[in-house]
């Protein structure tokens, strides 16, 4: 596959993380979306971050995917797809279970720990999305308390 | 309090670390075990590894244990105490949320992210407990399988 093929796939991806974002800001909580996207494009879980939904501080939406999809006995050929770059604890994730691939909507607003991971082997991908970046910052001015407990700050 | 004081204290938590250890391999559970501590030496969340039992590869004891405390407003002044070294994954909590202090039971079995934690500030306290040691080692004698599934190797 050339790599603009691969650049819509990956667009692809990304438009199913954030519809789970939106879906989850819907529902009052924070606007991230992921998937865990297994070798062949499926998708194996898929999810937003849920702390305010299930009083659930480790639910990012990275981790919700991720548990979502199951136990597995092997991630390196999965792709992790994000709206913002993973914090440190999602990033953490996706290195101690070896996924190949991260896919990022933005960093623009947060940036975690993608550069540790590309240092690590892991595949990075940043779209640069302008829609992930309107959908976070417009989060962030308007529930600045919110964004800084997810995060720890 | 000096030192022998708070080591004595660090050692009852373990105490309640190592009772969830035990409680979760009972149910046929890995056994790791973690309890987040507060400021006044109170439990905040406790829990063991639940990935077989509840089918959640999330369900690392220090994520859980953190969870079961659900929302805080900040870390700084807790502590994670674990059976075992953490993972990258559960290291990575304890960074993105500035958790203060981490207390390790032993990391002879498994080398975690505790090192790379100690150099961003976080108080880290390895007891090496004994105990410690060989439940691990005889959980990984006995189901290796389990066990590389767990740190996804």
């Amino acid at each position: 596959m050339n790599y603009q093929a691969k650049l819509h796939e990956y667009r692809s991806w990304l438009a199913a993380a954030v519809e789970e974002a939106r879906a989850g800001a819907e529902a009052g909580g924070v606007p991230i979306g992921a998937v865990l996207v297994g070798s062949e494009g499926e998708i194996l879980g898929r999810g937003s971050n849920r702390r305010v939904q299930d009083d659930d501080p480790t639910a990012h939406a990275e981790t919700t995917a991720f548990r979502r999809a199951g136990r597995l006995r092997t991630y390196g050929a999965t792709t992790m797809v994000t709206t913002l770059s993973p914090c440190w604890f999602c990033s953490g994730l996706v290195r101690q279970f070896g996924i190949g691939r991260l896919v990022i909507g933005e960093a623009r607003n947060f940036h975690g720990g993608h550069d540790w991971l590309a240092e690590q082997g892991v595949e990075v991908v940043l779209l640069d999305d302008a829609d992930c970046v309107r959908m976070m910052a417009d989060f962030i001015a308007e529930s600045p308390g919110l964004w800084e407990e997810d995060i720890g700050e």
